[in-house]
């Protein structure tokens, strides 16, 4: 079972996951990359995915299958995904097939919703890989990140879903207003967050004053760049639970993301008297993939 | 009365303009650039004012008087500039002579406040433009733009003021966030943005996770890139009025800036039964410097 069968990748908006598997669903190999999105031509997929994994498979003699999801299918240039809505099975999108010379290139659909207007896509491959763990969950699934989603599960589907730009907003005041000066790069002061979350969660309208005011007291009092720091991520944080209310309160909740965000998250909504699971974003993608190639190989074995 | 006598000038974030004065305060040129002080370095103030009035005045054979507001005070490399803290008269940090080899060079100090922390610079001589005019003013003067004041000011003083940073959120989120796809360069349906503004003010937390759906509305359903651009205007200057009710409710309002920004503010406020009463920016500043020079003179006269 040391034989390469299948190639499972998740191409999000900020990096790039590729697992070379078996036919059983066994990764052999797992690189990652921090290869953005953004910037990416639709005809740069197939060299940068090659050249990503020629390490591992040096003789590549004929088109292996792809199962990919993410924004790889809103790549400019290429046509423009299907999405599926709500209510629905994380994976009811389906596959499309995309032209490509080197590979059976499958990408998963996202989901869409329309009232309110909200979009997924790569998310409900990490949704459909913690149903394959724990199917009866009926709950809420949190992705916290550059775009937080807040999902209602139940019966294995997708009920509603609301994104939060949290991690944009971040880096878009970190990087692009006068906070810029004063606010460190990383670190965090845990009770500080913890504290300035509920200021946020409070009075969310108050946002981009207290941002102006942190700034102010940087420059007249010495705020530390840390705190600065802390004090971004808590208002922000706390300003997308107070818009989320309706989705946690009352409910059970999984947190799925990278291990320190999720932390942040959890320490949060702990506060707030929640009890969320957390579980690892990487170990649901690869088995959200699986899944969905298991629902290719059943359909092609038909 | 054609003689230069000393030269006004505004140097705030995003423009820098100029006037040249006889004895009596009375323009004899103006000039305008949209030079940014963000990117300047301390030793090309002097060239680059030099630069903008040599057209007007081609043999300056001395040193002349020049009075300065705004971010020149802060130039990085130059000495920091001391803030006044309120409540005190906007022109109560009097002036501080800097080093310069072509000019008698007098910056205005901006003022402070602690509890909560804030800072103006520039938007002080503004309203000493406008109480020169006003002196028995009571009431709030707002001054939109990249940071907007809200200012209470009686007999004379300022008493307290609060920034908020609309307008530097608004260019972040429209040049670093996925709306950047979305959203037009110009443009504002009016009767949505009022529609946006009473929104904005009545569900603040829920600005980021709006933002988003503006985002899938304009993917799933063709929202004009226009009517985005209204929308997030509307938000963040809704997220602004609900953050500075205190301040304007029930209050007489001055408004201070540029005409199309003022009247936006001048319409959401009117929308809340206020009857703010809008002026130039462009003639405040004017007239705040001609009363900071006249101070000058005064003491000198001594």
């Amino acid at each position: 079972m040391t034989e390469l069968k299948w190639i499972a990748v998740d191409w999000g908006t900020t990096h790039l996951r590729v697992w070379g598997m078996n036919a059983s669903g066994i990764p052999l190999f797992h690189v990652r990359s921090d290869q953005r999105m953004g910037a990416l031509e639709a005809d740069a997929f197939e060299p940068t995915l090659m050249a990503l994994i020629k390490a591992h498979v040096p003789d590549l003699d004929r088109k292996i299958d792809v199962i990919a999801c993410g924004r790889v299918g809103a790549l400019k240039g290429r046509a423009d995904m299907p999405y599926c809505a709500v209510p629905c099975q994380p994976l009811a999108g389906g596959l499309t097939k995309l032209s490509s010379d080197q590979f059976n290139l499958n990408v998963i659909s996202g989901l869409k919703q329309t009232q309110p207007f909200d979009l997924m896509q790569g998310e409900e491959v990490q949704i459909a890989g913690y149903l394959a763990g724990d199917k009866e969950f009926d709950g809420v699934v949190c992705l916290p990140g550059l775009h937080s989603k807040w999902v209602r599960v139940s019966a294995e589907e997708v009920v509603s879903f609301q994104t939060v730009m949290t991690g944009e907003m971040f880096d878009a005041l970190s990087d692009h207003s006068v906070l810029q000066h004063s606010l460190a790069q990383t670190g965090l002061n845990e009770e500080l967050f913890l504290e300035t979350v509920s200021e946020g969660m409070a009075h969310p309208a108050r946002l981009s004053s207290r941002l102006f005011s942190l700034h102010a007291e940087s420059l007249l009092s010495g705020l530390s760049a840390e705190d600065v720091r802390t004090r971004l991520s808590g208002l922000l944080i706390g300003m997308e639970l107070a818009a989320t209310k309706p989705y946690w309160l009352g409910q059970k909740i999984v947190l799925i993301g990278d291990h320190d965000l999720s932390c942040l998250y959890a320490k949060a909504l702990t506060e707030q008297g929640c009890m969320p699971i957390m579980v690892e974003a990487e170990d649901m993608i690869r088995n959200g993939l699986i899944a969905a190639y298991g629902a290719v190989v059943k359909i092609e074995g038909v």
